[in-house]
């Protein structure tokens, strides 16, 4: 499986100097980080970008591990046959046309894959984008733009999808959001032969990937999935797509997936110890949560420090949405905080500081709120409710400290506007404490976590 | 209760040239907005902000409609006695330490209620942070922020809110979002006399409302509240906090407000027309796109354009999760779409026009399916799917024009990065296409849209 990420020379089967179609970008987007040799393949050109240019993958001079493949689908048999002779590894198809068009384009794909098993060469895709590495910057996608040359860092989240936007336009804008970097993005298309459960089985040895996240319309090899997930103890976040019948039927002709019955699914994926979710933004949301968060010790309840009475209200109601119970707290913790709280106010989780703020100052308050309910014993997780226009993150240090030490995970609520909004959010993420925007989902995701540190692998 | 909204003269009692006190804070905002008459009173001040400064009421020489009142909860009887004497009609009361914090604020509340009584005083709090106005800029708050004057625009969503930070710090954050406007943001606190009731009342038949959004953490007067939510034809939005009875006992502490069983409200809300919400994200969702939504005709099913297969299929899910069918469209959408199809592909819904983009370009695709879609009659809502990175709005004005007089409503799920994102969203929102960053909550707002307009008004 190495040789995908880590190829001894790529080929690039329709490579073109045409910025406006996927065979430019493809070449350019490799160029971009790729350090070993590029070969371009295109009889119709010499030389693109500054690369000599063959005419076919036969007059390459050299032997090489990978080739991308993007011109129409009916060349693969003979690009497969050709690639033999060169000792390819493996093949990276991205154009579309194969089993997910009908019944010629399904014929197209199985006889591609019998060719392949000839000459002992992986297929990856078709009708998909490929994969990018955050750590080796390798990028081999025809993904029109090249953002990631300044959004991409490395990071411990990987992900394998069915569906190029997620690698593709839709990760830009969440490379841009911030607070979560990833190793290895998989964009696998119609998965004829390289699939979710060979990947994840990677990604769980993969030093660089600390939790996985997958967009599936189908499982393959369900079996061996739910094995590999009940035995690895990297999160796992699971959105399948064709949960409905008329959602299913799409995933057909997307990428000829038999989406399957989802209530099956849906159980053996939680008996499995999977995470399921079933909104794009709430996979990421769950992503860059669970890259931040080391452990969570669960013997106790959440308590919920807020400046606004509603705010502590209706996070109480989703901790019981979620039945998380909400920390009874301590004697000892209630003394503390009854020190920095005006006389007529009784302390109580959720922990309103507002009033107490605005006598003693934020500082203050918050690092005896924050030291008192984390050392009670009676916690074992704690919301924070920040607002970005009147807070230094500066005073939340020791806060992130006791976090991971104690294993008790923390996550914020965050509001506040302009570019201080986005420093703030940015240095709280930096700090390992995930941000979100929905109350409703910090919660879910604070369930989520609970969940997963309580130990996964009962058998169904 | 116009005289709360429109005041012939206003005094702000404990009015103070300290920009760390709240007293500051309301009288700085009152001047920001304002026209009529200013009287801050306190007596350690000869004048405030260039304005001479009372000792006391009684000093004030004219009358005056309105007081905003920020000393210690203890000193109210006095005031409402002192007010009585200058003819005051409402008092608006941003001090805390009433019911909220036990049986000696509950006692001074009742004695002032009582007072009020006497004197044909009403009073609109305590333990609030009063009120702001869209359309006159009149904002009667502390809040310690004067964005406003530059965020806030005339707008038709109006907002009852038993919350400070809603009509405070989030609504900041919110109007910065943009694609809504307010008409009245409303903060009541503990509501010992104005209530949520009277003021939808008063809001039902404003001309520059459409739309109100509350935040309850009680409804006091509920068999009222429930007929004139039946009884308009305006979307009314709730959020109840204190559904759950952890958080039912901090309401109690917060504004000293019984939250009452929460499924007997929930199921009253619901006979009612209510439309109810859970997050405060999700009320402001739903509020920004009530406020660009002219009806629905409901005689059909959805129509997904996608430029992505994965973001069609999860969003036909998300469908089939709220009960919308899908629509299944007519022999001449198909033949229509089929047009700017590759051969190889078959229309379907939802409309995956990626491969049809990149053979015909954006404009042309958007504008045959869009049209064909539109002016099926099995189609009664559309849910489009747009890239920032390439696209021009000015492509989708017809769509906007279309959605308003055919009566289908139009949302739009956008992903893309930096400053074109913004621009694009704020594009189509500017055109009434109400953009959603999660395909989720676009679909339980359509769900909520096609239930408003379904007719309410059945009895229980």
């Amino acid at each position: 499986m190495d040789f995908f990420f880590n190829p001894n020379g790529i080929a690039v089967i329709g490579a073109t100097d045409n910025p406006f179609k996927g065979g430019y970008h493809i070449l350019n987007n490799i160029l971009g980080g790729y350090k070993g040799r590029v070969y371009p393949v295109n009889p119709k050109y010499d030389s693109i970008l500054g690369l000599p240019c063959y005419p076919d993958i036969s007059s390459i001079p050299d032997d090489f591990d990978l080739a991308v493949y993007f011109i129409p689908a009916s060349s693969l048999p003979a690009a497969i046959e050709q690639c033999g002779a060169k000792n390819v590894k493996g093949i990276i198809i991205e154009s579309a046309g194969f089993a997910e068009v009908g019944n010629e384009g399904a014929e197209l794909q199985v006889e591609s894959i019998r060719l392949a098993r000839k000459h002992h060469i992986r297929l990856w895709g078709p009708n998909c984008m490929g994969l990018l590495d955050g750590h080796t910057r390798n990028v081999f996608s025809f993904m029109y733009t090249d953002e990631w040359k300044t959004l991409m860092t490395p990071g411990n989240a990987s992900f394998v999808v069915q569906s190029g936007m997620l690698s593709a336009s839709f990760l830009m804008m969440m490379l841009e959001r911030g607070g979560m970097n990833i190793s290895k993005m998989c964009s696998i298309g119609n998965k004829c032969d390289v699939n979710e459960t060979e990947l994840v089985d990677y990604l769980a040895s993969d030093p660089h990937t600390d939790v996985i996240g997958l967009y599936l319309e189908s499982i393959v090899e369900p079996r061996r999935f739910m094995e590999i997930s009940r035995s690895t103890e990297k999160p796992i976040v699971v959105l399948k797509g064709g949960r409905s019948p008329s959602g299913a039927k799409a995933a057909m002709s997307h990428t000829a997936s038999l989406a399957g019955n989802d209530t099956i699914t849906n159980n053996a994926l939680k008996q499995a110890g999977v995470i399921t979710v079933h909104d794009f933004i709430e996979m990421m949301d769950f992503m860059r949560g669970f890259s931040m968060t080391k452990g969570s010790r669960n013997s106790g309840g959440t308590a919920i420090v807020s400046f606004s009475g509603g705010g502590g209200i209706v996070t109480t109601d989703f901790l019981h949405d979620s039945n998380l119970p909400l920390a009874r707290l301590s004697g000892e913790t209630l003394s503390a905080i009854k020190k920095v709280f005006p006389p007529w106010m009784e302390p109580a989780n959720p922990v309103d500081v507002w009033p107490a703020v605005e006598r003693n100052g934020i500082e203050t308050v918050y690092n005896s709120v924050v030291d008192a309910l984390m050392h009670d014993d009676h916690v074992d997780s704690l919301i924070i409710h920040l607002f970005s226009g009147r807070m230094d993150t500066e005073m939340l240090k020791p806060l992130a400290e006791m976090k991971d030490r104690l294993e008790k995970p923390v996550i914020a609520w965050l509001i506040g506007t302009g570019d201080r909004f986005r420093i703030i959010r940015k240095e709280l993420e930096e700090m390992g404490i995930p941000v979100f925007e929905e109350m409703g989902r910090g919660v879910s995701f604070l369930a989520a976590v609970k969940k997963h540190y309580q130990g996964k692998g009962q058998l169904p």
